[in-house]
């Protein structure tokens, strides 16, 4: 019976890195450069040589860990390849293959880094007790992980869970990054909030303190609290869309609960006040009971589910 | 090694039930009516009633069944328990385990009728081959059932794949038959249909076959065919409805094809030229491969899947 398991979690500029008991239990966690030039030939090579090094600086032989599992930003299949991770300089590359070669056949699985963040909050987060949830980051983008039954949801061709390219908008004229016109994410991410509030003060001269100073998700949603009328108009129009999003989301798979991370979550429980109300005009009457909580792992979720999937 | 399998679709008026040996084949498929008086209590034991008389004329011993897997219309959870079926005039139902133990013990599986059909089209109907689908069936309402890794997507309350319910329109001032206003299925049901071409037809005079007769889904896509302007516009609409609600359910799900069945299904591959331009335009681009095809099966859907439901 193995006592240990690593998680990974690849991000464009550093590689986290987790040893865990198998109860889930973080015993050691650190980062590594992530070396993405020369196509990224050296970020499975560079985790392999720190998970070795991290067993042997702890004497713990190769019998004893369950395996390796990782997270990347790009869509991974059921088999564990990755197609295209663009922040990697990574074509298309066989994630869990690779890097069990480089570790001379330890057990690896490999996911899609929101994925395996959503996992993370099912098992030590805010999603604790339910095995039916989605996970929603809002970050610089909006990521989502769907976890069905305990697992990863992860569709035909990764893109499972990719919730912040939902069309929500039928009249916006700026793309989103995806090259579509009115994706969740343009209204919902940190950078989304800050346009809809540049918008909102250049639609007329009403009086907000978002006028004196830098304007971002935190600035919009500190007015939002210090009751600033404008804000709060502001707060009222990513909660429509975002509530309605979440609504369709729970007609189609059916949650237990929605876990709510990423930077713009900071903002805390006000969040739900400005979702809540769309949610609940919008969705089926079957999924009205679905909760709402906050992702509590931060930064850590990734590497809590990278392990998590291994011990699956 | 069990030989047989019953597969059971319970309906408002009928119950349908079939036979099948293990490879499904269809060895006898039949009806009983639907008695939904006394709050339907002699549904279930008309049931175990007709599958023992069945073992009993073909000589089938118990030991050669492997079960009877039971579709039912209204929200059914993991467990087994129907969760009100108002058409049948039952409230909570342990289904599982009461059609078991009328069966003395032989094993059950219940599940909700959309999703059970769903997974009969992927067994042996329109989407054979694919393990990940979104079944949609367009009706008197819009059903859907979503199959993940070969698995129904049940969902915490039993309502996985009410796709139907997503709010699709803002502006609607009828009600759906849920209580919420701009449901897909006030769209993109028979009866939306009607009603889009009914309104259509109210907006100006301009010209058209379906001014002649009865208005229907079915006159509406037979006059699509003869090029009738003002249909074809009816036929827009009810397209960019459609397309726009299962790009964002390819976005979540992500899944390998959506199978389109349901009477408006009749029209035939016509309905993927409207529906097709709003899910392309729309989609998140790592979903942009979703195949679309026909149901097959037409309302032996039902028996098939319940069928399988067993087999797993």
């Amino acid at each position: 019976m193995a006592k240990y398991v690593f998680g990974v979690d690849i991000g464009g500029t550093t590689v986290k890195l987790g040893l865990f008991d198998v109860s889930g239990n973080v015993l050691d966690k650190w980062e590594i450069p992530t070396r993405t030039e020369d196509g990224g030939k050296n970020i499975l090579p560079d985790i392999a040589d720190s998970v070795l090094a991290k067993m042997s600086e702890r004497n713990i032989p190769k019998t004893d860990v369950a395996g390796v599992g990782v997270g990347a930003p790009g869509p991974v299949d059921g088999a564990g390849v990755i197609h295209r991770a663009v922040n990697l300089g990574w074509g298309e590359m066989h994630l869990k293959r690779e890097l069990s070669s480089l570790l001379d056949g330890m057990r690896v699985e490999g996911g899609n880094d929101a994925n395996v963040a959503a996992l993370g909050e099912m098992w030590k987060g805010g999603g604790q007790g339910h095995a039916n949830l989605v996970a929603v980051t809002l970050g610089t983008g909006v990521g989502g992980g769907i976890i069905i039954n305990g697992r990863i949801l992860t569709g035909a061709t990764g893109s499972g869970g990719e919730i912040g390219h939902i069309h929500v908008e039928d009249h916006e004229t700026e793309a989103c990054g995806c090259g579509n016109y009115g994706c969740l994410e343009e209204y919902a991410s940190a950078t989304g909030i800050t346009r809809l509030a540049a918008r909102r003060l250049q639609a007329d001269d009403k009086d907000s303190v978002l006028r004196n100073g830098e304007v971002s998700a935190k600035t919009v949603f500190d007015a939002v609290k210090a009751g600033d009328a404008l804000a709060i108009e502001v707060a009222q129009q990513f909660g429509e869309y975002l509530g309605k999003g979440l609504a369709v989301i729970a007609g189609v798979v059916n949650p237990e609960i929605f876990v709510i991370g990423g930077g713009v979550s900071k903002a805390g429980e006000v969040l739900f006040d400005y979702i809540k109300p769309a949610f609940d005009r919008t969705v089926f009457h079957g999924c009205r009971n679905t909760q709402f909580a906050l992702a509590t792992l931060g930064n850590d979720a990734g590497i809590y589910g990278a392990a998590k999937m291994v011990l699956d």
